[in-house]
């Protein structure tokens, strides 16, 4: 692709957006997968910027949903959940910087049906949850697996058949000195379930400790807007990514850049929060680095801003606010 | 297109998605303008289901924001806001019956510039308004005026142009025994500022009363998702729809198809409300409509379900939750 | 009580909070209950300043759920829910002008037991409702009567005795243009349900039409903050209440006074909203009336504001904010 | 105080509510203070149950702003905030117990002025903050240094005195794997600023961790429903506490209780959540320890239930809902 050559982290990062190492994290390396984002844990790699990493995910039930017979709540334990790979030491990266991702390929791997949804209770984004608390009994558990083929789609029913658009649910950056469930979306990524971080994206993270400590996990097979139900096709993966380094860019919520366009990512609650999170960055964004004054990037997002909607169910809620580059070029032209 | 003859309108409509008469609204059979939805105002106009009707909407100033050198504290009028065309009462439409109405076109008409947008103080969605009340200071208003041409599109700035993408603002039917300002958006339809009504689209609206008192206004030349400041590309038009009946439907909220999607369209604050209301119903529709158990629904809009943001600035904010008619078919085949 | 004659009532009323007439809405002279709060109904009294009007109010059901044994979703009929009396017509009221309402005594009617409170399907604060529609069934459906006595309260169970704390739920004055449902409460006042407004209080509600058009009804013999099922101790009264006017006070907000403070009300959503439009309006009226900057009174609310949770069922959410006369006195002294 | 022996301390407590032990943490002893909660701390202190503690708490600032000459801005380094003391262990305390903690005495040290208020960019329930993400720019900031007398109360202007009554702002025990903000609120306790939380008040926390792990600090010296701008009177002081260990309550939220009441304690976003999550929990502890069924005690907290907003700033709303200790007594008796 040759927008990749244009991105900001071609002109920017310190690798310049060119691959120098490649690595490898299946299982065996991997060990012990974590369940928080936080700076304690030991990394499992160290690498330069130009590191191009091929990850071996876990599904986020880490595999204990094994056939539709399972019982969620018997097989779960919180906070045991959502597992991660990583961290991912960067060299040279410091807090102030930003972290590039650059996601090459999703690619399913393990026994079929690898695919998983259910309905888990107390979760979801139409009944009961422990925020949103009430008085009803929670709707009966389930388990649905899933084959999932990256050429032939996600097989949803003998009838119904869903194109695979894998996507990284959660990825991000350790919080400086806190260490957050891997199952919380917000300003150094984490659990987003923004179908938009996906292969040929790059994904912008605003680095909080020395090293960065990256970790990945949580790649869907499909999701609709919002992850309605709380469980996307969960599914075992070997995700490939690349990874790069800009330098002092101060960023406050993470960003997105794809051939198409460039996307701010807020998550907060409530969903008006999330999306005026993510509003606000991108109108700080257009004033940094693309020449509008603040108030025209408000008036112009008014008419040309796109949102996507990624979760609905997470202790977070994500909205992506994107601007196409079609209408940046020609304000910069 | 031929779509048409499928959709829902021609199946179930009482003039079963045809045009059986022809009638037109300009400005001067319109006369006053309305400002508030309600049963209480003197219909403009009897037709038939299958009536083709030609309206001279204004725009949501009702053109009193001539100039860039405006100052709209000093011009506008609350509550005199947002001049609706209407009400249109339908021969035959009951409380329980569905008004669909499928928009044909939307010209620009009037002097150029005819594409008006602003910053109004305490309006918007990054601002202090009367609901979020701050502390802050208002921002300076500013009143912007841009040639909206159907071919070429709208002149943002010298460099900017965007797509001209029209569609009708306001829409709906009356409450039964509410008059309720057409700033609002409800399960009557309203204010709804969502991009999707637009021409090729029919938008099914919950009659209330007796006629179904449609009105209508508030036409947008162009508007990104969530109309971020609260003033889209407000413009003056000619807008064409043709109005069908069905019967005993029964609906909570507005619902729209086109050619590629059903879509259920909720207002509510917070947003989280507004999008759970979409989806709500739009599980109802998959079952009712298309076979679906509710729970199945549920779960194959985790999977696929779309959701548009129309407004972020209105009294209440609007999402429209949508399943492509392509998964419908794999579904129902 | 002798601090009326200091109340800003008394201080600038028209009629400085004098009783000067005598007058008596009851069932009969009111004939007609109403369902909306709008300029459009024929005001069924015309007063002058310094009016006493005593007036019998019905409870939210009009009576409908007689026994026990009456199922609400077969005997409601939305909209025709929590009838109002009034309107009633203040000579000499003008858009601006403030509509000051002391509210001399509660008191309840009719055979016993007068009191109902009730499970309403898809209404509460802790039930799937329109807005926050969920997946689960409704609740099952009761209904809750009770003795209801001035002197020894309200017999709850045999073994718990509720204090008898009477106020006024729905209270207000007509918008402008719009016509809006009793059961939703906003910047003229209606539907608040916040317990506060009860005899001994002054009630300040911004005048938008000629005449005011004064509406109440929907009296509760006790309710707890939030009035989480949506349905307090419902009961029939007769309501004395005292109408006095101050000129062009612009007003945004009801404002409340009592023997002990001064409040701001705000009614919106989410809660966080209806909590800043409440304490964004009371720093304004310390500025105002008090003598404070608005930082300053910032300051001071942030160590000495109370908050009151009115109600949390309603179409909007209503909080009262306000400051204790107490310290005002010391700032003014 | 008598009540103590019928406390839910004293008749569960592994201790009955007596003192066994005594200690205390002194600035020295404390050596680092922490700004998160989490488990990976090592403890400053093991105790057993029954212990009380003497505890030297920092203000929020941990002193930085040490006159009002001071711009916080530049003094104050995120997320090094709100310094906490311990963590103590407490000896047997295991996951799903719950921890008693009797709160005795609150006294300020240090030279005076010693108390701190401040408007800090970003921060506030009345500004732009990073959730609620606007366009305008931040108030000035202020420091404002006020003398605080147990006795003679909190000296706020040379006319107005506010009393001391003073609580603990943030307390609560570690996430079992998580390492959370000392700015945050949760299920664990953390940063709730109520007021209720002060002396004469027993807290009882949701043990995730061997040890439990009791942190606390932040006292206020008073405080606003709200703590409005963000930052209450904060103030160093000497803080007795008395621990005692409830086994296997399995507690979901913060609980405390006092002489008058029972009170459940939520912390979401938005605020109804918080309210939810509190009288939620209410009903559930009104079911198991006092012989409501859940539905009676939904309608009876409708009618009688209290709620207390602590803050509307941190990351976390919190909300307190409570039910009369007199109440309970008449359905138990």
């Amino acid at each position: 692709m040759t927008w990749i050559t244009q991105s900001l982290m071609a002109k920017r990062g310190v690798a310049q957006g060119e691959v120098r190492s490649t690595h490898r994290i299946d299982e065996a390396a991997q060990g012990k997968y974590h369940y928080v984002y936080g700076p304690y844990a030991e990394p499992v790699l160290h690498v330069q910027p130009g590191a191009l990493l091929e990850v071996e995910t876990h599904d986020a039930f880490e595999g204990l949903l094994e056939t539709e017979a399972c019982v969620p709540s018997e097989k779960l334990n919180f906070p045991f959940l959502n597992p991660q790979n990583g961290p991912v030491f960067v060299e040279g990266a410091e807090k102030g910087d930003c972290l590039a991702v650059y996601i090459h390929n999703i690619q399913p791997r393990g026994p079929q049906p690898c695919g998983t949804t259910a309905l888990i209770p107390g979760f979801g984004g139409l009944v009961s949850t422990a925020d949103t608390a009430m008085m009803h009994t929670d709707l009966p558990e389930r388990v649905k697996k899933v084959v999932v083929d990256p050429v032939t789609g996600v097989q949803w029913t003998d009838n119904i058949t869903l194109p695979y658009e894998p996507f990284i649910g959660t990825i991000g950056v350790a919080p400086e000195i806190e260490a957050i469930s891997a199952l919380v979306p917000d300003y150094y990524g984490g659990n987003m379930d923004l179908p938009d971080i996906g292969p040929g994206a790059i994904i912008y993270l605003p680095v909080q400790t020395n090293g960065a400590y990256l970790y990945l996990g949580d790649c869907h097979a499909a999701q609709g807007d919002g992850e309605l139900c709380g469980v996307a096709i969960e599914h075992p993966t070997t995700t490939t990514i690349q990874v790069d380094l800009i330098k002092q860019t101060h960023l406050k919520n993470p960003r997105l850049e794809n051939e198409h366009f460039y996307m701010s990512i807020g998550s907060a609650r409530p969903m008006e929060d999330a999306t005026r999170r993510a509003y606000r960055d991108l109108i700080r964004w257009m004033a940094s680095d693309f020449g509008f004054t603040e108030e025209d990037a408000y008036l112009l997002l008014t008419q040309a801003g796109r949102v996507r909607l990624g979760n609905m169910v997470d202790p977070k809620y994500t909205m992506g606010a994107s601007i196409l580059k079609s209408i940046i070029k020609q304000h910069t032209r």
